[in-house]
């Protein structure tokens, strides 16, 4: 977290969303008993939410809390509204919010624009400006709202409680719920996460240029679909990339894709080549896939920016050696020679037969553990390199008793401690790839093991590919930061 | 497996590498008690070899076999030597082996010309000289060997014992054992694997020939470093893939790669764009990592080759369906409007709210199961289709309870059970995205969902981009295989 700055304390406190993200009172309308009717009032109870209300006219409790018939009948003040009606009854609840003070609506809701019938268009057109008339703010329709830890705001259980310095933008639900599920098994913890839906009011321009003022937010990630004013969100995207990092994903870069963000949020996705430019000229980070978002968060977030694209590949096995070099040099990046001081002092710790101290390093330490932190450190100091690309664990199925397979892993771990705090002292990045599985062993041990090297602080990512790919954009990214820079 | 053919039992019988595959005995040189010193033996063990004779001067029994100081003292005869014992010690060993009518040596022993060392160099030629005096087919050196199931051949501990119709030649260890592995997940079962490492004596070019000859082999993948004789192999595999499928992943294809492959296997690489014009020429399908060669290969195991390009895609969740979309598009497949009466089928089994029943098909029906078999039977009926990618399950994290969650995933094991006879009939290729998740709760179940299908038939792929470009390769290789036909 950034120490407070009053000047951006000011600043947020006046930004009309930053009220919203701090309700009193959260209403959920159309909470119930039913399988995943109470969803919504779960997941707030378990983000610390101090006061829920159920309503609907049809219960009487819910999860323990005093359910209302309609919003009227709430005794105390509500800032907050969350709407899992159906659409056809949003219209006198949307009156009653008026009549209650609501500050701002959610609505869950969904056939709206997006199902393409002119009738449920009018409605929500109709919700719109009664909801404007009323002062009400809308998140949606069509989406899953608000996740802020801190102020018991969540839309779903599973979200970590603890809160963190990167803000997520979201027009789909699911993709709200992939950054913030595997962002977190990456390390990742969010000041806010919105899911916006339809956008027909609080949109992205809007929530960019929040995160531009709010102080607990670092980092940025948007899922954008379309947008009713192209060159207001490009305005606000460079205002904000010009200070905090912005990873885009643009959904409806394609023919075929655009299409698909009609039917989903009604949007109108615009050109991809548009995109591209707007992105670059913002110097936004365009990514290709939500995992490619969470790599550049994760990128940010733990200090993987290289000063250049001199990358050394460390691997256990040959063909992992040969086909992460293919991968990292197709990507962009190159792998020079080591200098002939790294190589004697790889030559002293590394047997000759089955390995090589060549970039790629392929080093039984990583199987074995054995001599891993002075490897690691041979290979950081060396002034030819800008980051290293380090591939821990692959897939060896059943072949190994489990029991000796944690103990190897245990003394991998142990070594990384150990070399830690010499290679933070160096300073250049060490992206440590650890692949996932399907193998329930495999998914176990590696899962651990990834938990345990977040907390030293080190970027994950789960393939070479993927690490090469986000080292070549961080470098490019903080190229053309340094260039633009004042002086 | 295919009904056996006499040609072809000739065909493979007169094969110099056939009898090597069935071996009477096998001995294990350099086999001990320390950590790893019995693996080998271990899975020969496992893999129910017959007749196993660790050899060590120092040792007296391993895993409760006994042990023999030298070849010359064992009793019986030994076809098969896997040698893992140090460079240094080789010679004298074969010649034992010369005296004792072994046909075969693996040698796991590396240390030889991939060190880049002239002795070393010297050293390889050496035996390779001696090996063909003696009438001795040599694996290697400097990798993992042999695995055939059924012959009780295996190099590692976990490799199925059952066999199956795909064969893998590969020069890397690593990726030998990563295409047991992960391809075992897969679905995938194997007639045999070969790591041949250095290549000085058993190559690319010949298991190839072997594969054409091989009944037992019905699909082909190798991983390919660099060759002694690019003609050879380039004949070898266009014979090959004129009669089975054939997936070849290249390493070294950058300059990078091809430096790196020196150092692995003392492989030249060659040229990447050669081996893109002789692939193409072939017919074999040129991939671009394990992934990829598993995809291919699940892809023709399990029927997935599509009569065209044109694709739905089926996912549940607004997010997937635009980013699914767009992968599709990208990758050089269609997604075309499916037909009225399509549509209309789906309204009835499709809530407007939150879906859509276009191509791409949001539908809650993979959340919930409830009428997955009709929606499922329905879009595969569409004419204007000739593929269907289904994603099943995404990253929920902690988001339900683990019951309620197995309940969901028993449900829609259910209906795709139910829609299986039915989709056969129609006869498209139905590709099934099962991710893969750090998380153990989604690992564990959406493991367990993999297997399930997989036996009921399906190709399953761990992300729509992966689904999408085998599809688009399947197709391809299918066009030109038609293309050039006889008559």
């Amino acid at each position: 977290m950034l120490p407070p700055d009053p000047e951006q304390e000011t600043r947020v406190a006046n930004h009309p969303l930053d009220p919203i993200f701090h309700p009193r009172a959260v209403a959920v309308v159309g909470a119930s008993s039913r399988p995943g009717g109470a969803n919504f009032v779960s997941a707030l109870i378990e983000q610390g939410c101090e006061t829920i209300y159920p309503v609907n006219p049809n219960a009487d409790e819910i999860l323990g809390l005093p359910v209302f018939p309609n919003l009227g009948a709430i005794p105390g003040p509500v800032d907050h509204v969350i709407s899992s009606i159906p659409a056809d009854r949003v219209e006198p609840m949307l009156e009653d919010a008026g009549a209650k003070g609501v500050r701002s609506m959610h609505f869950f809701t969904a056939g709206f624009a997006e199902t393409g019938e002119s009738d449920r268009l009018a409605l929500q057109q109709r919700i719109v400006h009664r909801a404007k008339e009323l002062n009400i703010r809308v998140f949606g329709p069509n989406c899953l709202g608000l996740y802020v830890p801190g102020s018991g705001l969540a839309f779903a259980s599973g979200c970590p409680t603890d809160a963190g310095p990167v803000a997520f933008w979201a027009q789909s639900g699911t993709n709200a719920n992939t950054v913030i599920y595997d962002g977190a098994l990456r390390g990742l913890r969010f000041s806010k996460v919105v899911s916006f839906g339809n956008a027909v009011d609080v949109n992205a321009a809007e929530l960019c240029r929040y995160a531009l003022a709010d102080p607990q937010t670092e980092f940025v990630g948007a899922y954008i679909e379309g947008l009713p004013d192209a060159r207001d969100l490009f305005q606000a995207l460079r205002e904000l990339a010009a200070e905090k990092p912005v990873a885009l994903l643009k959904g409806g870069m394609t023919d075929a894709g655009a299409r698909s963000t009609r039917s989903h949020t009604a949007s109108l996705a615009g050109s991809g080549a548009i995109w591209r430019a707007a992105a670059t000229q913002a110097n936004a980070v365009l990514v290709g896939s939500m995992q490619e978002s969470i790599d550049m968060l994760v990128g940010w977030r733990f200090g993987a920016v290289p000063q250049g694209e001199r990358v050394a590949l460390v691997v256990g096995g040959g063909g992992l050696s040969v086909q992460g070099s293919d991968d990292i040099a197709s990507l962009g990046l190159t792998l020079p020679d080591l200098t002939v001081a790294t190589a004697e002092r790889l030559r002293e710790l590394t047997p000759i037969a089955g390995t090589s101290i060549r970039n790629p390093v392929d080093t039984q330490s990583l199987w074995r553990g054995d001599d891993l932190a002075p490897t690691l450190e041979t290979i950081a100091a060396d002034d030819n390199l800008d980051a290293l690309i380090v591939q821990i664990g692959t897939s060896w199925g059943g072949a190994m008793d489990p029991g000796f397979a944690q103990k190897r892993q245990d003394r991998l771990f142990r070594e990384l401690q150990q070399a830690t705090p010499r290679l933070a002292k160096i300073g250049k990045p060490v992206a440590l790839v650890i692949p996932t599985s399907h193998d329930p062993f495999t998914a176990q041990l590696s899962g651990g093991l990834l938990q345990r090297v977040i907390a030293l602080g080190y970027p994950t990512f789960t393939s070479v590919p993927a690490a090469a790919r986000t080292l070549q954009r961080l470098n490019t990214w903080r190229r053309r930061r340094a260039e633009r820079a004042p002086g």
